[in-house]
């Protein structure tokens, strides 16, 4: 994997950039769809790539291994032949799915030993195991096995969590460089800065990440649950720590305010549940604002699903025919809602791209971001 | 609505021919897919048109009465502008959705009241009314309101309940040609064959039907239990009374085989739940057989979901990864299937067409048979 800087802002620490993978290159900033289960939930493939124009896909680990399981990924040649998507793949390291399986499992300094969510089987997640569990589900960015410290949590737990993700971090290194690329095309490793809210935290584990020199880099443990302020100051912080030259991933955020202002800090890539999620439940993000799909007052409005909107659903659907679909359960509801809002995600980075390069994403930025979360 | 017989079969009663609406030609035989609320579920309409080549869909008007209802609905411009669908539509009566809220319902002279089961709020169904609502949803093809009778059914029933579907048929007829089309396009209203399995009242009410007139004809009553020789001996018989020069709707059949056979008695329309309705359970058919996606033997099954397929989805996705879907309980799999199942059926009619117009429909029709029954 390489990267490179193409445009900087001169009034934020907003930067396009292009990274380059085996499976393609991907402009940056960039947003990428969940595929928790290796599909993009309610949204077609070929749509995925095609209408949707998404330029890279997150596959959960922690999903991925208990179902269909190595052996079938292993057999297929990975996930992007199991499941026909052609472009780069980053896995998450399972870490934060077995944390929250909170009454099944137990941590220790070896790994954490889990019982699966589906037939209560046990299994045991190490930094080793990990690694060796992404090479084979076949990402083109392999995260790091961390453990997200929860919010709020006291300093000493922070310290020492932080510290365990260190430790963590070193073995999965280790581990990473003496094993291989499994199906031809390069795997990259990303560490992950943690140190929950506390500024000295943050700043030790922003060091140790960037002395590690990886290809790219990742911040967790923000999104979850802190003030949204916090939560910017904190990605402000570590973005300033981090290499300047790689890329930088700011993990679960957000809404599409929150995708800006990262953008602004210097942030270049993002993944979030929120677009398909919220999707499935009848919101839907749109340029000039929060729209619920579900309200009375779109029942006879036939104009556009999204007049500004980039995908095929946004001109072939009414607001009054998709209101209509969900008050009716259907699921080409959520077919809908789901396409539309990961089109908008990819829209908006796209749209934030093209003003860095212009030199005019701040005055944009400020703009949107007054229309972007009110509720119309 | 005009029809025009291309081919028939010198060895069977298949016929190929050409009906004309005014939103555009119908190729026959020909299988609507059912579109309950206005939506096939889990297909998007662009791909039930491009992807499928679906030719006509059909609409519930039990459902579409109470979801969206008349007021929007017409407000729309009548289904087609508020679903997007171009090509012609038509609705069912609503008689077999009342007739099946079996403890909500009280038949009349006058119609039928039933309640809601969505809210339980009261309404009437009469033959003039439901001429009244097909009008405004927009079906090009408007279906009589008659009795689905039962089965099995007592003969002194079923000579009560056809001479009801009679007298509510001149009704119909009477309404509908009080009233006009509603958005400057033809509309055509269908009487159905009822009688149950009584070839006295099957002749009786197939000489009613065909006295009507009328642009096309359906038989109802069939495909509700009976034992499948039944349903193809009354089809024949009832085919050989119909109007050899308008179109014959065998309704709500039925499995591949069945509408082989259907076709071979001198059908020309069908819908059916089955393709979309087993697809969504992770049945599929095609032209080797049938499928149970489910099935543990596809897990490291890699190959194309049906080699033979017409539908993007067939190439686009490997019978594991399917199988996974299902497995997983994600939406994609239903999405997926059912897409196959209603390409599937469409090419299956398009090839009996070819083969009716090639002079070698009835060994064709032999030999799928065996395939298109067993399991794989
Ligand atoms: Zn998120
Ligand atoms: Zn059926």
């Amino acid at each position: 994997m390489d990267f490179r800087l193409t445009h900087t802002d001169s009034r934020s620490n907003a930067r396009a950039g292009l990274i380059t993978t085996d499976h393609g290159e991907i402009a940056t900033p960039v947003f990428m769809p969940v595929g928790t289960a290796g599909t993009v939930k309610a949204v077609h493939i070929r749509d995925v790539d095609e209408d949707v124009k998404a330029r890279i896909i997150l596959g959960n680990t922690y999903h991925l291994y208990l179902r269909p399981g190595l052996d079938i990924l292993r057999e297929a040649g990975g996930l992007h032949k199991f499941n026909g998507w052609k472009k780069p793949i980053l896995t998450d390291s399972g870490g934060y799915q077995v944390y929250s399986l909170t009454d099944r499992r137990k941590m220790k300094e070896e790994g954490v030993v889990f019982q699966s969510h589906i037939d209560g089987s046990k299994h045991m997640f190490s930094p080793e195991r990990v690694m060796d569990i992404q090479r084979i589900i076949g990402a083109d960015i392999i995260m790091a096995f961390d453990e997200c410290t929860p919010y709020p949590c006291d300093y000493n737990y922070a310290v020492k969590s932080m510290e365990l993700t260190h430790r963590w971090l070193d073995r999965c290194i280790a581990r990473f460089n003496e094993t291989e690329d499994l199906y031809g095309y390069r795997q990259t490793l990303f560490p992950i800065v943690q140190g929950s809210v506390y500024k000295d935290l943050r700043i030790r584990s922003a060091e140790k990440i960037a002395s590690c020199n990886a290809g790219g880099n990742a911040i967790g443990g923000l999104a979850v649950g802190e003030p949204v302020e916090t939560m910017y100051e904190f990605t402000e912080l570590v973005c300033s720590i981090l290499p300047h030259d790689k890329p930088r991933y700011l993990m679960g955020v957000g809404t599409p305010v929150n995708i800006l202002e990262g953008i602004s800090q210097g942030v270049d890539m993002f993944d979030c549940v929120m677009p398909t999620r919220n999707g499935r439940n009848g919101m839907i993000f749109t340029s000039q604002g929060i729209i619920n799909l579900k309200n009375e007052k779109w029942k006879a409005d036939f104009s556009p699903l999204d007049p500004e909107g980039t995908s095929f659903v946004d001109s072939a659907y009414s607001r009054a025919y998709v209101r209509h679909l969900f008050v009716a359960g259907e699921i080409l509801g959520p077919m809908i809602a789901s396409q539309h809002n990961i089109a908008f995600y990819l829209w908006l980075v796209d749209e934030a791209r093209r003003k860095i390069e212009a030199g005019t994403f701040s005055t944009w930025k400020d703009e949107m971001v007054k229309r972007l979360g009110q509720r119309i």
